[in-house]
Order: C-alpha cells, then sequence, then structure tokens
C-alpha cells in the first residue's frame, strides 16, 4: 500500500493513528468513524458528519503520548465544545492537526495485534485490553496465516472468555466479526514484510455486539525484517524411512568387545531384540566380538548396508561420515556426543559435519543422541542396556536420549505397554522432529504419539506436518525449556505480551497438539491408549467405595480436569438401585460398596459396570476397586470381559486397599487389555488430557 | 448509627450513595468528596469547594440504575457545564437532588464489601473492581473480625496482584489504607447487623496510589438478620479426651461371634493391636466370643467402663445410648448407619439422640462412623478389618469413615508410616472437627494434622480454633463438596461473587490451613513430614540422571508450584564440579549422571547431595535415583546417612529405571526415615504444600 512505502521512504518507524485506522480497514477491521481536520472549523464540519458526540485527539507526528500532554477531548457534544477544545489541542507543541473521531460507547474492551516472532514468523494475538491490558495478562496467540477455526478457538481460549457473552444488557461479542478481524491481521503480515507489528487497543464491543478498533498502531521496520521464516527441511524419502526402521542390514562403527562401553552394549541390544537383518562391525582392532567377525574399516565390508550406527568420539566422526558415504551408505545413526552441546571446538565439529551432510546428502540422526527403536522389526541403535523393548502401538519422539533409555527402561518393568517407534534426536543436525512426525502421521504400526521436545527446529514446518498429523492421530507434547517474558520496554502492548512460551504454547493448539506439562503424563496416557481408544466425549461414570472418593473425584473433575460426571440413563440407575440396598439413592458417580457388599464384588462391581458402559450419557467408567486380604482378591475376568464388550468405550481401573493386591491386580487386568493405575487422581488426570486429544483432532477447520 | 436507625424506620433497604459513604467515612473508610445540592445553584457552589472537575449524579430513592437513565455527567469543568448538566439531570423523573463529587483521576478499579454468610457470618470480600467485575471474578473473601494480617494476605491472593504494584507513571497502591479499609468492613458487619451487605465498586486507586470509595452501597435488612453465628460447641474435657483416647475400659455394645460382621471385626482390630486396658462385650445373646465372657446388658457390666462403643442398627441405638448414660458412661463411639444419611425415619432418630445428649450430657462420635484409632495407647474402635495399626505421629479427622478404613489399609500396606490418631466424624451429632482439632493441638502424640471435610459443623468455632492450631502444627485440608455460586440475579458484585466455595476457600486461608486438591497428597505429605521437618522456604535443588527432567522439573517447579530453583552457593557449585567430567558446567539442578558415571552412584550422588544439603541457598534437597540391573543396586546408606547429618533439611528420593529397584529403595530408604516418591514429579508437589504450610503457620497476626 502506498501509506507503507511513503511512510518508510520518508523514515517514519510507525503510521499515525488515523493512516494505521486506515489500512486496517482495507483489510476490512472494522475502525470507528473518525477524520483529519487541519482547524477547528474542519472539525466541527467532520464532527457533524461523523455524529455527536466526539472525540477530538492531537495529532503530529512526534505526538505519541497524547494522554499524558492532556491531547484527548471526550465527549463533546456541540461545535462550540469542538471548536473551545481544537484551539486548545492545537496549542498543544506538537500538534499538526486535529483527529475527530464518533465517541464510540461500550465498556469491554479487547486488544488484538500482530508481531513477528523469530521462530514462527507472523503471529496474532488476542485478548483483554484497555490500560489494564498488561496486568490481566490474558491473550493468546497464533501463527499466521489463521484459520477462521484457528481464530474462532483463540477467541474461545481466553481466561476472561465471559467477557464474550451477553451482559449489562448488551448482546454477546459479534464472534464472526471477531474472527475475521484476527484472520486479517495475519494476512497484513504476511502481505507486508515491512509491518514490523500491528497494536489494536482498544478494540471496543460496541452496544450492539459489534468489535471496532478505537484505537491503532501500525509499527514500521525500515528494510524488510528477515524473513524468519526458516527453510524447510528434507522429507525423509521412502528408501530413507526404510533405513532407519526396518534396515536390511546395519554396521556399528566403533564396536566394542567390553561390556559396559556404549560400542558393545549396542551390539548386545540388537541381538537382545532379535534383529533378523545382517549385523556388521567396524573398529580398526579388528578380531571378534560375541562370535562375529569386527571389520577394520567401513571400506573393507562385503556390501553397501543400509544403516551405520556410528558410536566413537566426536572428532571422529566427521571421517566417519565421509568414509560411510563414499561407501555408499545413505543413513547414519549418530550416537558420539561431544558436539555443540558440550564447547567451541564441538560446535566446530558440528559445522563440519554439516558441511559434509550437505556435499553427501547422507542423512543423520543425532549426533548426540541415545539412539532409535524400530519394534515391530526388532531393532535399535540404543547403546544403553535395553533388554527386549516391548512391541506395542505407541512413538515416542525424545529431544534427549533419556526416552530411549532409562524411561523405557521404566515402561518396560513398571508398565505393561510396548512401543512402535522411538527417536531420540538429540542435536538434530539434519533429521528433525518434523521428518518423524511426518513418518509417524504414516505409520501403520504407529496408533499414538509422544513428544518430549525442548526447541522445535523448524517452527512453521513442525506446525505444517502436525496441523496434519494431528488430524489423524493423537499427538500429545511435552514441551520443556524456560520461559521468556516479552521484553518490558516494549512500546506496544502486543509486543509486550509476546513471550516465547504464549507463542508456542499458541503454536502448540493450533496444530492440534495436546500440550501436557508432566513428564509421567507422557507413560500413563500412553499406556490408556495403548489398549482403549480415545474417549468420546468428556462425561464420565466412575464406581467408588467410599463417599469420600465420591465426593473429591467429582469435584477434581469438574474443578480441575474439564470432566463432566453427568446424570445417568434412568434406565442405568434403576439397574443400579436393583442391585443396591433400598436405603441408598443411586446415581452417578456411583457408591458401589454397600451393592458389593450385598452381591460380592464380582456381581456388585460388574452389574454396576455394565450398566454405565451401556449408558448413551457415558463416555467413559472408572472402576475404583477396594482390595483388602479379608474379603480376598476377586476374580476380575469380569472386567476383562466388560472390556471386551464394549471396546469403543475406555475403561480404566484403580484402587483403594491393599498394596499388593493392587499389583498384583495390576498384573492380571493391565497385560488383558485393561489399564490401571495406582492413585485414584490419575486416571481421571489421563481422561482429561485424551478427552483434549479427541477434541484437538476433532476441531474445525 | 442514626442513618441506620432513620433509614429502617422508614422502611429502607438500602442507604443513598451519599449516606453509604458517609456511612463508610465513619469508620475510616476514604470516601471521594461529595456533597448534596438541592439545586442548580447549590451544585455550583458545592463544585467550587469540592474543586474542579467535578461529576453530577441524578440522585433520588428511587433512582438506583442511574447510568441506565443518563443520569451521570462527568468531567464538569465550569460553573456554566454544572449548571447546564444540572438541569438536564433534575429534569430525569425521580430525581431529587444532585450529588456533586470530585472527578477522581485513576485508572484502576478495586472492589470490596461485606456480605452476610449463612456459615460464616459477617464476610468481607476484595478483588478486581469497575463494570467487569463478575467477567474477572478475581475477588477473595475473610471472616470478620479481620486481622491486619488477615486483610493484607487477602489483597496479596488476588490473581491479578500486579495492579497493585506501580506502573503507568503511577506508584504502587497504598496497602496500608487498603488494608484498613477491609479490616473497617468487617466491623461494619460485626457492629451493625442490619446492615445485611455493603458494596464499594470502584474503590478507585488515585494517581498518588491511595485507594478512595468512588461508588457505595449499603444494603440494609429491616428486622435483624439471623445471627448466622452458630452456638460454641462443647470443648471436650481432659476426661473425654481420655475416655476417648486412653480408655482404661472399653464395652463393645453388639459385639458379634460371627466374623465379618462388624461386632466382631471391631474385638478383632482391638486385640490385634495390644489394647491393654479391660474389654467388656455386650450382647443379649449372652455366651462367649474368642473366648471371652459377653453381658446381656451394659446394665450387667461390673464397672463403669471409659468408653462405649455401639454397633447395633440404628432404631436401638437410643435406648442403648440411654442405658450407657444410665450406667454412667460418659463416652460413646456411635458405629451404626441408619441415620440422617439414609432417610426421614433415620432422621427422626437422630433428633432423639440429640435430645439424648442433652438430657444426660453424655458424649458422642458419630453415628455413622466407621469408629476412631489412637495408636499411643494401642486403642482402635474401627469395624473395618485392619490388623495392626502402624503408630506415628501424623493425627487423621475425616468425615466418613473412608480413612479408618480402606486408606488407612493402603497407608498401613502401601506406605511406611504411621499415624497417632485417627478420627471418622460420620454425623457429627456431638462431637465435631472443632474439638477434635483442639484436642490434636495439644495432643504431644501428635506431629501434623490431616483433614478431609465436607461440610464444617460450627464455622466460625472452627476457625477459632484452627487460627491456634495451625501457628503450632501443620495442618492439611482436603475440603470436598460441590460448590454452589453466588445468587446470579444478585444487586450487588460482592453478593453476586460471595459463592459458599469462594468464601469456606478465604476461611480456610484464613484459618492458616493448607488446603490440598487431591485425595492421594493426605497420604504422601503425611508421608514426607513424618520424617522431615517443613522446608524453612521454598528454594529446591534437585539431582537428575537426565537433561529432561532437568529442564521438565524445572519447569514444573516454577510455572505450577511456586517452587525456586535458585543459584547454589559457588563452593557448592565447585565441588560439583570437581566430581564433574570438565565439559559440563554444573549448577541447579544438578546434573548428576556425568558425575555417577566417572565415580559411581555413592560417590558421585552422594558427593553431590551432601554438597546440596549443605548449601545455604537451598531448602529441600530431591536426589532422582536412576535404577538399573546393569548398573546394579547402589549401596544406598549415604542418603540415610546424610538425611541424619542435616536434620533441617528435607531430603525426598525419587527414581528413573527399574521398576523392581524403585520398590526395593523405597523398602530400604522409608522405614529409614527418607521418604520415596514413585513419579518424579510427587516429591515437588508435597514440597509446594508444604512450603505453604510452613508459610501459613509463621504467617503475620
Amino acid at each position: 500500500m502506498d501509506v507503507i512505502k511513503e511512510a518508510l521512504a520518508r523514515g517514519k518507524t510507525a503510521l499515525t493513528e488515523y493512516q494505521s485506522k486506515q489500512f486496517c480497514a482495507a483489510f476490512g477491521i472494522p475502525v470507528c468513524r473518525e477524520a483529519i481536520a487541519r482547524d477547528v472549523t474542519a472539525a466541527a464540519n467532520a464532527a457533524r458528519k461523523i455524529g455527536w458526540p466526539v472525540v477530538l485527539k492531537a495529532s503530529g507526528e512526534k505526538l505519541l503520548h497524547k494522554t499524558e500532554v492532556g491531547g484527548i477531548a471526550l465527549n463533546l457534544k456541540t461545535e462550540a465544545e469542538v471548536r473551545q477544545a481544537g484551539e486548545r489541542l492545537l496549542g498543544i507543541p506538537g500538534c499538526q492537526a486535529l483527529l475527530v473521531q464518533e465517541m464510540v460507547a461500550g465498556y469491554r474492551e479487547l486488544v488484538c495485534g500482530l508481531v513477528r516472532d523469530d521462530q514462527f514468523g507472523p503471529c496474532v494475538m488476542f485478548g483483554i485490553g484497555g490500560v489494564l491490558t498488561e496486568v490481566f495478562q490474558d491473550v493468546t496467540f497464533r501463527v499466521a496465516p489463521l484459520s477462521s477455526g484457528d481464530a474462532r478457538q483463540m477467541i474461545a481460549e481466553i481466561r476472561n472468555r465471559k467477557i464474550l457473552e451477553s451482559s449489562r444488557g448488551q448482546p454477546a461479542v459479534d464472534i464472526e466479526i471477531l474472527a475475521k478481524t484476527l484472520v486479517a491481521l495475519g494476512e497484513i503480515g504476511l502481505q507486508y514484510k515491512s509491518v514490523s507489528s500491528v497494536d489494536i487497543n482498544p478494540l471496543l464491543i460496541r452496544p450492539d455486539g459489534r468489535p471496532v478498533a478505537v484505537d491503532a498502531l501500525v509499527s514500521l521496520e525500515s528494510g524488510e525484517k528477515s524473513p524468519a521464516i526458516k527453510p524447510q527441511g528434507k522429507p525423509l524419502s521412502a528408501q530413507t524411512r526404510q533405513q532407519f526402521f526396518t534396515p536390511e542390514s546395519v554396521v556399528i562403527i566403533g564396536a566394542s568387545g567390553t561390556p559396559g562401553k556404549a560400542g558393545h552394549e549396542v551390539i548386545r541390544n540388537i541381538l537382545a531384540n532379535d534383529y533378523a537383518g545382517k549385523l556388521y562391525l567396524v573398529s580398526p582392532k579388528g578380531g571378534e566380538i560375541l562370535g562375529m567377525p569386527v571389520y577394520p574399516s567401513v571400506a573393507d565390508l562385503p556390501e553397501v548396508v543400509d544403516l551405520a550406527v556410528v558410536i566413537i568420539p566426536a572428532n571422529l566422526t566427521v571421517s566417519a561420515v565421509r568414509e560411510c558415504a563414499a561407501k555408499g551408505i545413505g543413513s547414519i545413526v549418530l550416537a558420539a556426543g561431544g558436539f555443540s552441546e558440550v564447547d567451541q571446538a564441538g560446535e566446530r565439529l558440528q559445522q563440519e559435519l554439516t558441511e559434509v551432510i550437505r556435499d553427501t546428502g547422507i542423512r543423520v540422526l543425532g549426533p548426540n543422541t541415545s539412539g532409535h527403536t524400530s519394534t515391530p522389526h526388532h531393532f535399535t541403535s540404543t547403546f544403553f542396556p535395553q533388554g527386549k523393548i516391548p512391541r506395542g502401538h505407541i512413538s515416542y519422539i525424545a529431544q534427549t536420549g533419556n526416552f530411549a533409555t532409562h524411561t523405557m527402561r521404566y515402561i518396560a518393568t513398571g508398565e505393561n505397554f510396548g512401543v512402535a517407534r522411538v527417536v531420540g534426536l538429540g542435536n538434530k543436525i539434519d533429521i528433525g522432529e518434523s521428518e518423524i512426525l511426518d513418518y509417524y502421521g504414516e505409520d501403520p504400526e504407529t496408533k499414538a504419539i509422544f513428544l518430549y521436545l525442548e526447541s522445535i527446529k523448524r517452527p512453521r514446518q513442525f506446525l505444517k506436518v502436525a496441523r496434519r498429523v494431528s488430524r489423524v492421530k493423537p499427538v500429545i507434547m511435552l514441551k520443556g525449556g524456560s520461559t521468556r517474558e516479552g521484553a518490558l520496554a516494549a512500546v506496544t502492548h502486543t509486543a509486550a505480551l509476546a513471550s516465547d512460551e504464549r507463542i508456542t504454547d499458541g503454536a502448540i493448539r493450533q496444530a492440534g497438539i495436546t500440550r501436557i506439562s508432566k513428564y509421567s503424563h507422557l507413560f500413563l496416557a500412553a499406556k490408556a491408549l495403548t489398549s482403549m481408544p480415545l474417549p468420546r466425549g468428556n462425561r464420565v461414570s466412575f464406581l467408588a467405595p467410599s463417599g469420600a472418593m465420591l465426593v473429591v473425584l467429582s469435584d477434581l473433575c469438574s474443578q480441575e480436569l474439564a470432566l463432566e460426571v453427568p446424570d445417568l440413563e434412568e434406565t442405568t440407575r434403576q439397574r443400579l438401585q436393583e442391585i443396591s440396598p433400598a436405603w441408598i439413592r443411586m446415581r452417578n458417580p456411583v457408591d458401589i460398596w454397600p451393592a458389593a457388599l450385598t452381591h460380592g464384588i464380582e456381581y456388585g462391581y460388574g452389574e454396576a459396570t455394565r450398566a454405565v458402559m451401556e449408558d448413551a450419557n457415558i463416555d467413559a467408567v472408572v472402576p475404583i476397586l477396594m482390595l483388602s486380604e479379608e474379603v480376598g482378591m476377586p476374580d476380575l475376568n469380569f472386567l476383562v470381559s466388560l472390556a471386551q464388550k464394549y471396546p469403543e468405550k475406555p475403561m480404566y481401573v484403580t484402587f483403594s486397599g491393599e498394596k499388593k493386591l493392587m499389583e498384583e491386580a495390576k498384573a492380571f487386568l493391565e497385560p488383558r487389555g485393561v489399564p490401571t493405575f495406582l492413585l485414584i487422581e490419575e486416571p481421571f488426570e489421563v481422561l482429561s488430557i485424551l478427552d483434549r486429544c479427541r477434541r484437538a483432532m476433532e476441531r474445525p477447520e
């Protein structure tokens, strides 16, 4: 637009308020009626056209803080008042003209804007506006371009969303106009690279519910700001995917005969997992390891293998990668550490590696990764002692090697579920989370995807891939990393509130990813998804053996977990009443102990669980078993049968009573497809996560 | 005050705005300068005295919604403007006079007020005010009378407390005046029973930081509202305490020879706990049970016992209690259910019981309680199979019998700590939580107190007792029960926001009680307090074997748990560096794995834990042990020694790796005084609770 070019040509860093609103209006953003007047007569004429009452503002290129110099006159109702106030404003040093505005009624002040983020590029903000914007800090972000669904989602997620409802005789806010405004701000960001930010505050809500920009500031950056959109990564070709996840032949470079050494443990892990492909070992020492011959160098290998696992000191890796490339090997796991995570020398080595990768086209996982695992192919490149890794349909992407090491060990020994693929990304010199997520999205072995990330290598690409994958599979992420608040001295509200954390959080929601904050949920939610479907809604029924649990868990569901504990169908209620003593009025949640005392645990819990599993008002069921030596361990087959009979409805079991029996029940139920949880809050926390997950998968476009 | 009497005499339900502010001002609450004027000349004179600019408001007894009828004129700067606006306002139907006010500058709007709660009596509210008060819902309550400390605490706990800081060139809010205003509102509630509520909104913050009431409404209740202050309960005498908690002789009324029946299991529980006093059995069947003679009736007992445990059908309890009283027995546990919790017949029975108690002066626990436990005296009245209940220094008060039954069973079998006293309150026909809390406060066997309550029997008495006890012992409470929002149609902001939940939450804070929301924390926090002191502050150090855990737990501490992970002292840092490879820069949290790999787990973890335990910047330490078969189970005595060497600093252990070894480590460490937690988040959640607890104990008066 000419106004932008002209302002930049004149060395301006921002448009005037009037220009800013004109610019926004051109994108369909509603702005208040206003006009610029050179003198009081023109102002009076403008006021008549705009309609009474009006606001007069002193306008001048150097007049940035109008309030502080008394440069605003509100609620002027007559020509005389306009003239009087206009004379006064024109007397303020720096005032070059008068801005005449309609005096907009309405008490609901919102804020919206555009910022450019180093990671995600242009981002749109929305939230509670007015002079207290920075006090309330109730804003949310999305990455441009925004779909209409994105805009509606962000509007609905502010804490004080009640402000959008009808109140004090005024109707609900017009969400249609609001959403279009946010989409338009994203468009501005994409079309005008020289617009560094837009700040609309307040976006006032008229008494009829329509939003209108009453003040706006478009900031400019002379010389286009660096696009901040990082280059796309190279997707993994079908061949590369095969080489990493179903390799027919593998070489360990840096094989060792010494137990405990990484170059030895990786061999033992591969053998322990019954890898059926060819396994070659390379070490300058030659000889034999575990009965297998050791080749002195890659060049000596009798064939071109699919995958090389390089476990040697950092300073030797560059030449090892070159040798692999020379041999024609296309894929490498660089398990060695000692690169950019350590020191400057490591940083230089990593730079060298980057160049080799660019020159040779070889694909690399790592360096500084603890490896990856592909159980359907019985393969792992992990060097941390693992034994046989249980196979299942959960796949993990982990920033650090932790998942491929001790947390996998906990899963294998403490929980009864398996994994399909596990990738430790390490320093992401080549392959990053986007490429792996893309693969998991199409991988038939992967039913649900869990990520632990500390950084996102190519944020916009990741967003694009995740938006697609998260519609077809549950994608759950723990994002680690300290938060950085926006610069305190930032001039605009939008910039002041644009923290890394807020923008990343918005982008994760936009990606359809369900974000979690507890490490343990990485395996507790995975366990639930292993044998049970996502809940079709947030309506839970649970059976508890104690009144306190009924009360406490109902509170937890409604106050912290956004789960409903709804009324049951009348037929369900009647069935529950039939099996219970007459003095207790049965309902949801289910006070199960009287029925269990009357009919025994199997019949009491069994009939009640069946009744709520069949209830159309209920999306998930949690029986809380009471276990004690005196009552004896019930035959828990009834729970297994019920889970099989109603495969579309998740059922998780938790416990009260004797610890030893809880462990026994877990060991019985989990291998038979019924997940259990030791603490009574856990199944509800997991249901809450999975309900968010389902909603993310079903989100509108 | 005369104005109240006069208004009530004239049948008014509220004071006018002017009267309301005059009334508040008499209690020292700052109000804006204002005057009532009958005509425009008087208004102009008043305006000159008040100072320009002024606000004019139409005033009339029936003019309640001034804004809606255009009854407010803002920012009048001249006598002419006052006259013009005044003529217009006086023309509004119902306008009897003009209220002339100073136009208060300032953009920070707070709200405060007084309501009368059915449970707690007069309560004071404080929070974010203005027209969006109900949107933000950011308010907090305290029960009158408020101490200065109460007022400061409530001011500091609103979500948007940032509004109180200096901003936009204006200083921080004057907390002194604010606190005095809140204390004064409480005084009004106590002194004027006919004042049903006070609503000050906005309480505007002047540009110099001083709050001032700009609008106020004092509502009246003709005929004093019922005082809403329930009668005090009768405290437990020394004799009653002795009879319940150290009884020398006990009778079971309703003793049974049938295993599984409550009247039998209670006997087995008493025997299993090695009760050393005399145990008598009563049943009309007579005979022998477990080798003990059975008396046909209470009258036949050879002596007056300290305590009777009554386990018979509800309809027989009234006469049983009368027989006990006739025999001279002073204390009874009524284990039977079937009272007000069941039906109307039960309700009538309970009423009869109440009368017997009043007539006889006998003290009763229950009915509908599962009993109580006193391990130092080897006694329990619980009928749920328990076996030997482990002795310790944690005491519980539970609304329902759940704690005395299966949760105690979990504690005894799944955790390694014991209890001192456990009381299931049941229907609280006589003894309630206040009396038991009072006793626990003085009980030398009780080191920390945990409560699970669904209702509070005598709220003001409970508040009084808890305020005292919570200064000397940790008091932690889970409050169950669904929330009820304030009436939507309520006229004032204060009433609209006065939900049971908000008032109860405020009262619990005022009581110095630390509120928790998870059932499991009732035993996880108890375990931590059993062998470790409260942390002296919120500064945590932890040692993790993985980078992901370092990041994730740091995030959790800062974002959700209000725990700091501060810098270490330089000497500590140097010591950590000495035991670690040079390439890693050691700091807090402690990246322990390289040191453990270099020196072995015992030396690596041991030296690092010692260093941070000695660090003056650190209040609590969490070593996260990595356990695997390959590395082998380390000798964990070093953790026991360190815990003993630094008894003033809590140390909790958690794990990564192999489940079986985690259970082994727990079984080794906990009996030796080092609490462990299976999931890595748990020790931090517990530290957060206990830090709140410490702050509550140390709160200013």
